[in-house]
């Protein structure tokens, strides 16, 4: 994409209304467009970010058997009345609406009373069973505050998926699947090894639930580690039951601060008791449906991800979720040659199907080169007066600090 | 796909509540779920078909140089009121919510707002037109009554494009590339040959807007055609002023019922001048931004092809839009060879790129094929001991209405 072609821009002064890192740098690289606390539109870099980050999600869904749909926002009261849960006395961040009638609806904070009474619909039998059923779906929550820029937004982008056991067994395996499969979505995203998985309460349907935790001086969470065991455990839980059961001893293990980036959860028969999910085993009896739920928050992985990459005027995107793998500045200022060849090596680079922000506009160079560093696209490709005489480009890999010199090949070669 | 792996189930009776046929047969295929009346959650066939629509939008929305981005749904009070669309007097089918601090928000109905409120950060001179920037999006409308199905939801999805240029001439280019564009993707979706540009009112911005209406006899809108002239004419601003400006007579034109599947409008400065989004002229003059909005409800879409290419039990999607290319019905019974055969077959389309849903459930034949009848696949491939006796399968072209045998070769040199 030719970058005179992006409206959005970059800022470099920080937005005074925002404390975080995430949303400082977000909104100066022109990735996000705050409409007010807690609620971000996407501008079309931010836009490229998630829909990197929702393809690795929906493949790692996909191979454990996960089946994508699409759930209403709208919120039918009734259902929620089942689970208890429509009350604002149990619920505290539920968004309201009425319709044209006078009845009240919601606005989807969670899926699982969307699931379950879809499936009372299509499950009656063990051969019905076990359904992996997930959604890409804008979620929305009445925060008080909100001050952590897209870590909490009152709207934001997430992926739940939910998991429909005969029982607790069957529910196990897939749980444990479901925990690699979520290793290998962070692994991807560029934050493995900064991320663990922790042990954390399982609320009233379970003994733990289990976290993805990326460790960061900004996150919120308070969690406990155990390098040598590779074990995590947050602090809610800590206690010496909980470290005897896991055998962890409090000495050996160091306070953290982390940011939740994925939770799974652990459900069992709450929901499909409530609305009735039942099917009928081998033998004919009836059973309720053990049930988990799979969370990642879009968003907040995005600002997780700038958390831990981004620095004062400068974003490192790692590459799997990088707007473009590619960043190609032509200095060519007047100079009609350099400008062919800048046109020419971003149109190889592009048939060759590597995506390509290209920044044609007639800028200074230093303004270019700061521009680039607040986009944060991992390779810089410089195309100048200087690079034509060299024969060359002059690539800057802003991950390992390198710069080097390389002909159209082998950058093409460099990124296969 | 493997059918016994997808939960939605088709039903044969028909649901008590619903009267239009799109909600009709969409229920019983498995592709909607019915939240309550006007709201709907996508069940993964359904969410499949809204997936092709979106790709064949977005193609051909990025072919005349639109940008993707997301807005947010949650919708800033203060900017709708300097636009004086934030009274229920004046938009009456507002879903409005509150931040706990006792604020009001909205619920996107629309995105003139959000877009030229977000621009006026980005736009100050010439240099920044034109812009052309788009949305896929979850749109609230607080409809009264809903019955029509997917036609008219309370909550659907839609793109909306937005343009920005610098005058009325520069707007005027895009609007005609924007018209071609859109009779790409109404082609594409299967609706090409009933679907007609309409002169619509252009409402208090500009003299016409055009519509693209669908010919069906469940349309809600009333459009006369002249057939010869290509001309068609909203039943709203049929008179004679028009008709003389048009070059069209009374007795020339027919009486047509249709469904508003899209609509191209030329807004002016009417949002431009009530959020300040200007720019300066070559000559340093400041100048009002001229915009255009270009819309398309994606479930409406959908909607209207069941409307258009569905009957009594039985539904034909247009290839492009089918949720998968294959229908393969494995009639295997209890003989492992044919369920061999069906196996590799399944394996090598699935290999060669195909979508193919697989159907190899342990049920009767007669339920299989009518389960097949109501999901709609273009092509249904048999399997079975005769077709294997006879080193071929069955393919059932269900818009041609013609059964050959072909082997698994000729069967991918149909689709290429």
């Amino acid at each position: 994409m030719r970058q005179s072609k992006l409206f959005s821009k970059t800022r470099f002064e920080s937005p005074k209304d925002e404390v975080s890192k995430n949303a400082d740098l977000l909104i100066r690289g022109g990735f996000i467009f705050k409409e007010m606390a807690g609620v971000y539109s996407l501008l079309p870099l931010g836009l490229r970010v998630i829909k990197k980050i929702e393809n690795i999600i929906r493949e790692e869904m996909n191979s454990i058997g996960g089946t994508e749909m699409k759930t209403s926002v709208l919120q039918n009261k009734e259902i929620w009345e089942k689970t208890n849960r429509w009350d604002d006395a149990v619920v505290d961040n539920w968004f309201k609406t009425k319709l044209k009638n006078g009845a009240d609806v919601g606005l989807s904070f969670t899926n699982e009373e969307a699931y379950t009474n879809i499936l009372t619909q299509y499950v009656s039998s063990y051969k019905d069973l076990p359904i992996y059923a997930y959604d890409f779906k804008d979620i929305f929550r009445n925060e008080t505050r909100s001050k952590s820029g897209i870590l909490r937004g009152r709207e934001f982008y997430w992926k739940a998926l939910y998991s429909f056991s005969q029982n607790e067994t069957e529910h196990n395996r897939f749980y444990e699947k479901a925990k690699v499969a979520y290793e290998g979505i962070f692994k991807k995203v560029g934050l493995g090894d900064k991320t663990y998985i922790t042990f954390a309460s399982g609320g009233t349907f379970s003994k733990y639930s289990h976290e993805f935790q990326t460790l960061t001086e900004s996150g919120e969470d308070i969690i406990y580690i155990d390098e040598a065991k590779k074990i995590a455990i947050n602090k809610e839980v800590l206690n010496d039951e909980v470290l005897n059961e896991l055998g962890a001893r409090r000495d050996t293990l160091v306070e953290k601060k982390a940011i939740e980036v994925g939770n799974i959860f652990t459900l069992g028969t709450r929901f499909s008791d409530a609305l009735g999910l039942k099917y009928k085993d081998e033998k004919g009896e009836s059973k309720q449906v053990f049930m988990g739920c799979y969370g990642i928050g879009l968003t907040r992985l995005m600002g997780t991800i700038v958390e831990i990459f981004g620095k004062e005027g400068e974003m490192i995107w790692p590459e799997e979720v990088s707007p473009f793998k590619i960043h190609l500045i032509s200095l060519a200022g007047n100079d009609s040659e350099v400008e062919k060849i800048s046109d020419k090596i971003y149109k190889e680079l592009t048939d060759a199907g590597i995506e390509v922000l290209y920044d044609d506009r007639d800028m200074r160079v230093g303004e270019k080169f700061a521009d680039a560093d607040l986009i944060g696209i991992p390779l810089r490709v410089v195309s100048s007066k200087k690079t034509m005489e060299k024969n060359c480009f002059e690539v800057k890999d802003r991950k390992k600090g390198e710069i080097s010199y390389l002909s159209t090949e082998e950058i093409i070669k460099k990124l296969k």
